[in-house]
């Protein structure tokens, strides 16, 4: 990883500047998936962004009474470990395993640029986020699977088709969207059935 | 701007994922400033993001007394009409009138694809920034012209050398903020004053 940014004097706020400088690299950060109608790859910063704008868009849909406010903040802090560990796919479960503990060293250090109250809080949404048990959590756990494959379905299975991605594994890997969110992976589950009639997946 | 993304059934959500599918295009949209210590233009999505994260790490600091989740919400909703009325610096005053009416005519549209609870309440959210009246209001925008400060501070001056941006224009641009943040304002005015000295700033 590049050097920390430099810090400048902003009195007591000094050590929220130096973490929201740091996190400028979340913008480096390159995943799988590339814009609709666009050959770019997207990078973890604006996918977190796009997630918490779902998060907010989709709440009213989900019956398990998620409290908004938490899942947009969970959705924009939940990658910026990526920023020392980089993005690994959904689907390459070794790897996913092999860094995190990458992703844990990642959260202290970054989370630990901050004060302490701001530090413990954030590192709570993170750690809330990683374990994926609360109600909130699933929530932005099941948007963060959801979303990519939504994508992929309006740009043609673009990065399923780039990585050799079997319809088995999508629908392995999304078994808590078929039990918790049965009414967004009803639609989702008939569109991978037909996207793989269409070659988009194997 | 290019053709509206197709649409996929989603049974009631239908309309949402058109809107979130839409929104994919805010990731095209450039902005001036460039990533710290990168040559790539910033776009409007991550930067989105970054002042999202900015509003719920500098509420603490702000002694206005704002809701940080309606804040954080303005935050990733107050660019998405760039997608259709593209970015205009913050310097450039006649460009940013000239393109005022097309900023409300593409939230007509974004905001428009939505059903229409969901749009009601995401266009005032939308209003309410842009009138920069309310408390929330005010501390968006004020972040919304700090945010680009400060990632200059971090970056030698970038936007404001490539532009040809006078102190005296940050100056005249940020009354609000030395009014209603002296706090955050006293140390970038300071900085300011120093980048010039540098030649950041002309």
């Amino acid at each position: 990883m590049s050097e920390q940014v430099n810090s400048v004097d902003f009195g007591p706020m000094t050590q929220v500047m130096d973490f929201l400088m740091e996190l400028d690299k979340l913008k480096r950060v390159e995943r799988r998936t590339r814009l609709i109608g666009n050959s770019r790859h997207e990078n973890s910063a604006e996918h977190s962004w796009h997630l918490a704008v779902a998060a907010m868009s989709l709440a009213p849909f989900f019956e398990g009474g998620t409290d908004v406010q938490r899942v947009v903040q969970m959705a924009l802090l939940h990658d910026v470990v990526e920023i020392d560990a980089g993005d690994v796919m959904v689907y390459d479960l070794a790897a996913r395993e092999a860094i995190s503990h990458q992703e844990v060293a990642a959260a202290d250090r970054l989370f630990g640029l901050l004060p302490a109250a701001l530090q413990q809080r954030f590192r709570a949404l993170w750690d809330e986020y990683e374990a994926g048990e609360s109600v909130d959590a699933r929530f932005a756990n099941m948007l963060d699977r959801a979303l990519p494959i939504i994508q992929n379905l309006h740009n043609q299975g673009q990065s399923w088709k780039e990585n050799g991605i079997r319809l088995e594994q999508v629908l392995a890997r999304n078994v808590a969207l078929a039990e918790q969110w049965p009414a967004l992976w009803n639609h989702l589950q008939g569109h991978l059935i037909e996207a793989q009639r269409k070659g988009w997946l194997q």
